[in-house]
């Protein structure tokens, strides 16, 4: 399935919260943007296991733009489980070199890269292989797998959002990473404007149900920064998180 | 408080969602328009009582301006004791012919106009008197305002909408309806696209969190004839609900 052309006007749109628009990046973090397709109501899925349209192509399109952008894309075992997704990056020649590398949130190791969509791609030459984030030294390892061993929180029992994005940086040379879900991996990064430094959320005209997958923080969150774009039927803001 | 202009572009993006731009209304029920404001989590407010700052002084201006479109301005009880709305117009000259009628869901007759903000509007000339939706003949009536008396569905235990909105054109000559929340109300009207013939949201660019007070209806809905207009931090869509 092919893309449509990406608008004319979205790059510069994009340019201010994209990695490369920052001077060098001389922090021990990668840039990272927060980033997902929502409805009206806040859903990013009508429910698990549900396939969702919630975006025009146009802004499909912007996606991978903005994958085009990042050296890694992450996503919670969530997504990876339920969506099977490939994250590769159509936009552009060459889908291998412009793929972002995908890092999946999986401590209890769940998924498997073997038979996913992404191996499918990377078999194919169109896309990278991911990098798995686990809390200890894996006893099944696959094939073309890396593995990001990354301590746990003792209190929380979650991953230690700080650690993992120095790691990634220090360890496999991410300079950035794009975030594209689910709901609980937005839910709590929403809150740390410490660690992102962009969000982009695309809004599709539709509303997606009580049901759906929500995304909402705990608590309430202000924006600086703020840009629309309008498209044929969504609308797309860039922003800051403010340290308020 | 005064309200900022009018933004220029907003009468032209607006028009084919307002009664004045139908033709000669000839349906039973009034021209009805289901309006509210936003966060980008889809909470309309950050909690019961809680005053919050939604929407940019532009999109307030907006309201007003879609008030002053309308015969009549529905809120559900809810709304009425909780943020005790003024209701009136403050766009245009004369405040007290441009303002729509107030309209209270309160079958329960919990709410009372008597040192409410919409006395005091009224009471200065700046305002009209509320028309208050009750089950039965009220035992207590207060001086100025009018009873509508609209039988509960008996299953539901709920007003039957459609009943309401034909006597509201019948008996009280209202032509147009402006129905602004809150939540309650709103969700059950997202989905009567038999009822609902124009939908505007704004969307203010901040997030209310968890525990504010969502919008979302009960199943998925879908929307045609969608535009977009683009403010300073805010959006607003202008839709009509799809038959499917
Ligand atoms: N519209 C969009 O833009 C978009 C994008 C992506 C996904 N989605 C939708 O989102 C839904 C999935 O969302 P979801 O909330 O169920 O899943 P998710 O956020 O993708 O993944 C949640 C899982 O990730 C792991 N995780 C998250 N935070 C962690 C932390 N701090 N430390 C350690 N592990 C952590 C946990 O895995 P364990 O429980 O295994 O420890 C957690 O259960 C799907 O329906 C999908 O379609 C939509
Ligand atoms: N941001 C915005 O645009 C906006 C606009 C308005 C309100 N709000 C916020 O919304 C919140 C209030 O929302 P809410 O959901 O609590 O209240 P609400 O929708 O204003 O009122 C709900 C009440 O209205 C009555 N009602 C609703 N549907 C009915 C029906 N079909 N038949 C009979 N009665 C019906 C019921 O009253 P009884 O229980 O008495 O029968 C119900 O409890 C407030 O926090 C307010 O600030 C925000």
């Amino acid at each position: 399935m092919s893309l449509v052309p990406l608008c004319s006007d979205l790059p510069q749109f994009l340019q201010g919260y994209l990695p490369n628009a920052t001077k060098k990046e001389t922090s021990i973090r990668p840039f990272i943007t927060l980033t997902y397709a929502q409805s009206l109501d806040a859903r990013i899925s009508k429910g698990p296991g549900i396939r969702t349209t919630i975006s025009h192509p146009e802004t499909k399109t912007m996606t991978h733009y903005l994958r085009y952008h990042h050296d890694g894309i992450l996503i919670g075992s969530g997504t990876a489980l339920i969506d099977d997704p490939g994250l590769n990056c159509k936009w552009g020649r060459d889908s291998l070199a412009n793929s972002p590398r995908p890092i999946i949130l999986d401590t209890k190791q769940k998924w498997r890269f073997g038979g996913s969509k992404m191996q499918e791609l990377y078999n194919k030459g169109l896309g990278k292989p991911p990098i798995v984030v686990v809390a200890n030294d894996p006893a099944i390892k696959e094939h073309h797998v890396e593995y990001a061993i990354c301590p746990m929180d003792k209190a929380t029992k979650q991953i230690d959002w700080e650690k993992l994005f120095e790691k990634l940086k220090k360890d496999f040379n991410i300079q950035s990473v794009m975030i594209e879900g689910g709901a609980k991996v937005v839910n709590q990064l929403l809150l740390r404007n410490d660690i992102i430094n962009s969000l982009i959320i695309t809004i599709g005209s539709t509303f997606l149900g009580r049901s759906g997958t929500e995304v909402s923080p705990l608590q309430s969150v202000n924006l600086k920064g703020i840009t629309w774009w309008k498209g044929t039927t969504d609308v797309v803001m860039c922003a800051k998180l403010d340290n308020e």
